[in-house]
């Protein structure tokens, strides 16, 4: 398994172990990259019928852990913030891309823009991760298990 | 109706219009606070059992939006940040105390402290909020409307 | 000396170890809670003549600082986040009031909000703090010292 | 003068207008990007005699202000967060690299990284942007008018 094999088995796995159905799809995995989608079900939606903002910080929130946990070194979020740009409506399709910006020492900064599939902009999403260690998979794990 | 009144009605009307069904429950709403609880679902854990990120940023996030919402004013979050404390694990109780700290024309910024029933920290979150402007509910109506 | 006295001996031992030179008036000091004062000067402004986004913030940080110093265990900022609610002017007295909201383990997280002196909002801050360990004046140590 | 020759004039005007004297350099400005840099004064020290967090932010705000203005539309931050990595000390040379990460409406989202000139990560920045409307410069000024 090389580098970017790893990062989409470790993504898999938290994937798996969540209790959450939120109907998230990994997309894309790779070192520094993660591609997440999600389409807004009823169950998602604020008052108005869009996607709740909880919803799409979730969503945002969800990359960026895969993606800081992408060495295979327990990482969780210790602060994020978001930027709200436009709702997103009842049955689109949420894109949301995390990138690795910077890494020093245990901390870790990403962002993660969010996005409907035609481009759109919803959100933009900072997050700052720290490494509290030990691995998440075995350094040889199948993504089948 | 006082204004007191005017603010649990305007919760009580955004809750039940919401598609979200995560057994949040309005346990005070006057004008600047808003008190919320929240019980850890299994289906809102992450992968080490606990309350996934995302749910604790929805339960502060939707404290936010019933505070900010107080004055009949229809308003959205613009933006928000929220630091991690301690994990909150499955089956716990989670409070979250939302607080007006300051308006300025059509923003508006807010607080919400999340932490167990028993006081324990779990997360601090940060509001901007923006009018957008219109009543949420009738002058006039109760909230068994 | 007491809790309180502490405090405001930590905040003045920090005042007069930093470089910069921005006229920071200590106001009050206490567990829990720093107030400061500045004014704003020729050298603060921004191309509109209004208080630099950047000094809002270096403001609200320092109150921030000594605020979350003030147990006497030296700790930094690890992230900050600001919503700006008002444009502050050229010789506008401004005053930054911090506030501890919680503290877990290593962590904390702190509140200012910066007013003019008339009660004006201008900008709302949430910091997050991590305690890096030693003391910053020895626990006997006078604040004329 | 083409859009890159405008987002230079229009830093460059943005700066000579500041009444801050930070020494701060425009390295590269164009749609989309601009990098500053800005050595470590004495005047911009902590208690530690490393960079005060606020001149750090004050550094990525400024970045982020000439990158949010870059299309001559005046625009002002909303509200910013920044994630602090590693000390800069005294005498260091940082650079600033802003960048535009989604516009909708009247809102923008920017990142602004802050390292080392040797490339060591100190800070993240995440600033969101809000149009007030009216242009910086007239269209054909030139950067030395």
């Amino acid at each position: 398994m090389n580098a970017d094999q790893q990062v989409l088995a470790i993504a898999r796995h938290l994937l798996e172990a969540e209790g959450t159905q939120w109907g998230i799809v990994i997309e894309e995995a790779r070192l520094g990259y993660v591609r997440l989608g999600m389409v807004v079900r009823p169950d998602m939606t604020n008052g108005h019928g869009n996607a709740h903002g909880g919803m799409i910080f979730a969503l945002a929130d969800t990359a960026f852990a895969y993606a800081c946990n992408a060495r295979n070194e327990a990482s969780v979020a210790a602060s994020a913030s978001i930027i709200f740009l436009a709702p997103a409506r009842l049955g689109e399709d949420l894109v949301a891309e995390a990138r690795e910006e910077a890494l020093a020492g245990r901390s870790g900064a990403f962002s993660v823009l969010v996005r409907l599939r035609d481009g759109t902009p919803v959100a933009h999403y900072q997050g700052q991760s720290r490494k509290i260690g030990g691995p998440l998979i075995n350094q040889g794990e199948s993504n089948h298990g």
